[in-house]
């Protein structure tokens, strides 16, 4: 009765995903993986999946009768094949974002799966897992009015050198894109970037930080800090506010201390331990649907939406100042 | 070595500085005071100012050589005339905001106080001497490094009907314009308006909340929202982003509760209560500098900048998401 | 190599056992259940646990052979018998609080654990496994300097008229007596209880609120409020003053909002949901632990110490204002 | 209509109030003081009160026909005899702490005022005008019920080697002794000591930390830490449990900081800026009552119980762990 998993990608976060699956949560087991580079996919099994199959043609790992649902865990470019290919034999697939790197090819998934005529993709946009989103959420929901305008910030510590402009749209607010669509039950209508003078501390091919400015089809007007090389820490912030009141993204749980003549409390530097619980939540979320033969949490739609919003932002970075108009088709019925 | 003062204009904050100055701070006394309402006048000088002279002409309590200093309250209508009157008398002045009705107005203030070759002039702008904004101010100079981004917001439960949609710069951002430039210690080069979703507790002439985004000469990104209607209370944050690190306005000091299955502390409702000490320590300074027969604090030209850029930021409101170039001419150099 | 488990007990927490198990986490699976009501067992089957053997006698239960480990969870009065005979079987046991109602009863558990030669019994002291006390020993451990005095809260919104004055420490302060030791690295030697005015919310037969002072061997004083009509919430309060600094437990993560004149948190009203993820850290340990043939966490020592220890605070309660010695033997090797 | 005020005692605190009264605060003038060492006198004069007369004989300034009411600044030992003086001079007085150095010489002052028949002596107790314990107290009064328990602590960063165990009482307990009984309006009824270990920055003369436990007449119980070798700061932290919730002292206003991995806000080293607007309201509240040929604040009832009080507390610390019982005589009519 568990769930038989094959994980096509065995990086950090397909190795991460594996051994949550056979060490931590119920329900289910990895007994199939792949990688493009076999070694990985050996040391995967050895560590966290004894006993699970190696498969050289992830292809294969998809077709094969005793997986009942696939991880897409590998490179972007790769995910828009392995998706279409896991929704043709009629499986669900946990796809970790992007679910592709073109909105055309997000749009082919989500007609991929119109035409399956049932829900069998979720992408790993883990924040709505988070207890913090869902509390915020439900505070929304319930106690502070319908929302007006959100204040947000998304900070990291520093960067790498490949990190350039439009990966602080590609891979760091779109986050944010999808969450606050979420959290507010609403869509984008367009988009618009200003650039603060550049932090000293940001290299050469980027700019750093950003203000990105949202606007909803509800009315709502968002403002989003990006800021990269904030030095200080990995720093989430989300303020809703609404008719009757604000609500707030909590802080990460930390100890409060008196030291040194300073009343404090750490803040994270690494992103990874943000939203760890959150991955837990996701794949439980996965396993539980899959189990029925369907999937659950964020949709093909909902990926296809982010990449379409993602693309308009990044125009909005290189229009800079300039109100980028974000236009999307009917959303079809099954993601009603 | 009392310094004299007259007071021009005895409504509520002309009486509040009376009071002020005859039974809570050292060093001065109101020895005068005018109202185009007599009786206000005389009910001014019978609770705080027993034994002061009632001037029925506000130019013969400027001229009078028995006054030291005077204290423009009246009408904003008036500030010009009396403001030029005093300069001219040579005594120093401390006009309550705006400076004039008009930058040309301001401008007029700014060319006669030149000419009289010394500082004169402190308007009103108290927020400059709010502990919070002072302690703010030397976080941001000495800890968070240069700053790149402002967060604020100017929050009020409610507004009468006479609060039009201008009124959210004249009366509301003004206090933000002054304060963020002497905070950061820069200039405004521009202003954008975007008006979100109006909320349902905005009467029909006023577009209710607004974001203001303002860019500085430094490269400060800085995005204010107004809510006037914000129902839950009387609310300004100050969040300055920089190179190193963030610092935040504090909160107003109140008591932590634990009750009914909340940790709450009070918001305040009422916006008197939240500066009530700086208005103490603006007059301190007043008293002190005119006692020297000078004037410190916020200057006329402080007050001449307000005036363009709440112009421009009216003409953003008018032009709704457009960019308005605020362009001001040098500064003189008495105000270096 | 799924870890077979059997439930003694299927009351509220050993259904929601059942149900962490089976659902929740990996590696093992409860396929056998007991309960002095087959119709409770039944249920519980039902619910969570379908195909597993409803077993009348416990002992037979313990004694089978496709029994891996057992978990404890029926009425106090039983515990030594099971938690003796699992011993006896040489099967990991895991125990929910008490131990065994007497400190009698749970030395002879520490003495058939220590004839056995090796750890079998872990007891359900699940706040070990909280993240906010995990987090705050390693604050205490690492930054605040050894620890000087403990101040402590334990807060019930109300109790029922079946709870009497020594109920306060059996039913409510046993969780501190076992965390701060754990915390602190820590025994007690003396207790001191002290009577505060009653609460007019507190019923004939219970003195609430109390004080309980706690020394230690190391020469910590602890001062631990207790609470259980306290109205406002569920509460759980820890502060610790080190030689450097102090450390504090956070408060559980909550959504801030700013709402009708107050900044508000929520506090928890159920004392459910406060440590309601220590319960999966704690299973998750004891079938890591039981796959090996062992146990960890909590010890039967502990567990002892417990009793001893309440023991004492009781005896304080009944010679209020008195300090009461704390003797414990010499505590055996194997719980070093 | 100025007050004319003498001060005897021009150390740091003599000094800081004579600036206080002529430079900040409306309604009175310093305008004669003494010292035991002329010079201070002289310099006192020459930076805080041109003109004013140096008296050699503080006699001789208390009785002086220029002279509406005194300051007693002087070192404690003489305060009981100039406090008396004033008194017999039919003047208001205003006494630093202590008193009298015994509760004999306080209850002297006591007689002396009841047989004048009308308030002269305010003590220097400052921090019931601290603006956080009176909105603690507006709190405790109508929002949390009765108070049933109290608790709080008083730490130093560190002290010198000519403080020892009963200084702990005598200059730091001394505060939380009198600002309690105000802001419970209750008496205290025992005493009790206890020393944790003692932490190794404390100096060879000193037990340093020590926890008070204080019984007051309604069954409050009161927990005060005392710890003048924390080493991270002054801070004065104060906890009430009422019926039906509780109410905490606000900690003194500071910038939030996310700075270096750390949400911090600085806690004060130097306890002379923790209570500084203290000192304003409180001899604004002299200068008032004074002019009214009064005196209003702390009594010296207040004064007598304080010592009275402290010594119960010095009699706990020599007695370690037992209850010392506090007797009071029945308080005068005039003290109500």
């Amino acid at each position: 009765m568990s769930l038989n998993i094959g994980v096509i990608g065995t990086g950090a976060i397909g190795q991460d995903h594996t051994r949550r699956i056979n060490q931590v949560l119920a329900g289910a087991r990895v007994v199939a993986v792949n990688d493009v580079n076999r070694a990985n996919a050996e040391k995967c099994v050895a560590d966290y999946a004894p006993g699970a199959t190696i498969f050289d043609d992830p292809n294969a790992l998809i077709a094969d009768a005793g997986i009942d649902a696939v991880l897409v865990c590998s490179w972007g470019q790769t995910h828009e094949e392995y998706v279409l290919a896991t929704i043709a034999a009629g499986k669900p697939c946990f796809c970790e974002k992007p679910l592709a790197t073109t909105a055309e090819g997000a749009r082919r998934i989500v007609d991929a799966e119109v035409a399956a005529g049932k829900r069998l993709v979720q992408v790993g946009f883990m924040r709505r897992y988070d207890p913090g989103y869902r509390a915020l959420k439900r505070a929304v929901d319930s106690q502070t009015g319908a929302p007006l305008m959100v204040h947000a910030a998304h900070r990291n510590p520093r960067v790498g050198n490949a990190y350039v402009t439009p990966m602080a749209i590609h891979d760091t607010l779109i986050h944010e894109i999808d969450v606050l669509r979420w959290l507010l039950d609403d869509d984008y209508v367009s988009a618009q970037v200003l650039f603060p003078r550049k932090s000293p501390h940001a290299h050469e091919a980027l700019r750093d930080p950003q203000v990105v400015i949202l606007q909803t089809a509800k009315g709502v007007v968002i403002d989003v800090e990006i800021f990269v090389n904030s030095r200080y820490g990995y720093d989430i912030q989300c303020e809703v506010v609404g008719e009757e009141g604000i609500a707030r993204l909590p802080e990460p749980m930390g100890i409060q201390t008196r030291l040194n003549a300073t009343l404090g409390q750490p803040i994270l530097m690494d992103w990874k331990d943000r939203f760890i619980d959150s991955y837990d939540y996701e794949l439980t979320d996965f396993i539980r649907a899959a189990s029925a033969g369907t999937a659950a949490g964020p949709t093909a739609w909902d990926g296809y939406v982010a990449a379409v919003t993602s693309d308009a932002c990044v125009a909005a970075q290189e229009a800079e100042g300039t109100t980028i108009a974000i236009d999307l088709p009917a959303r079809p019925a099954m993601y009603g």
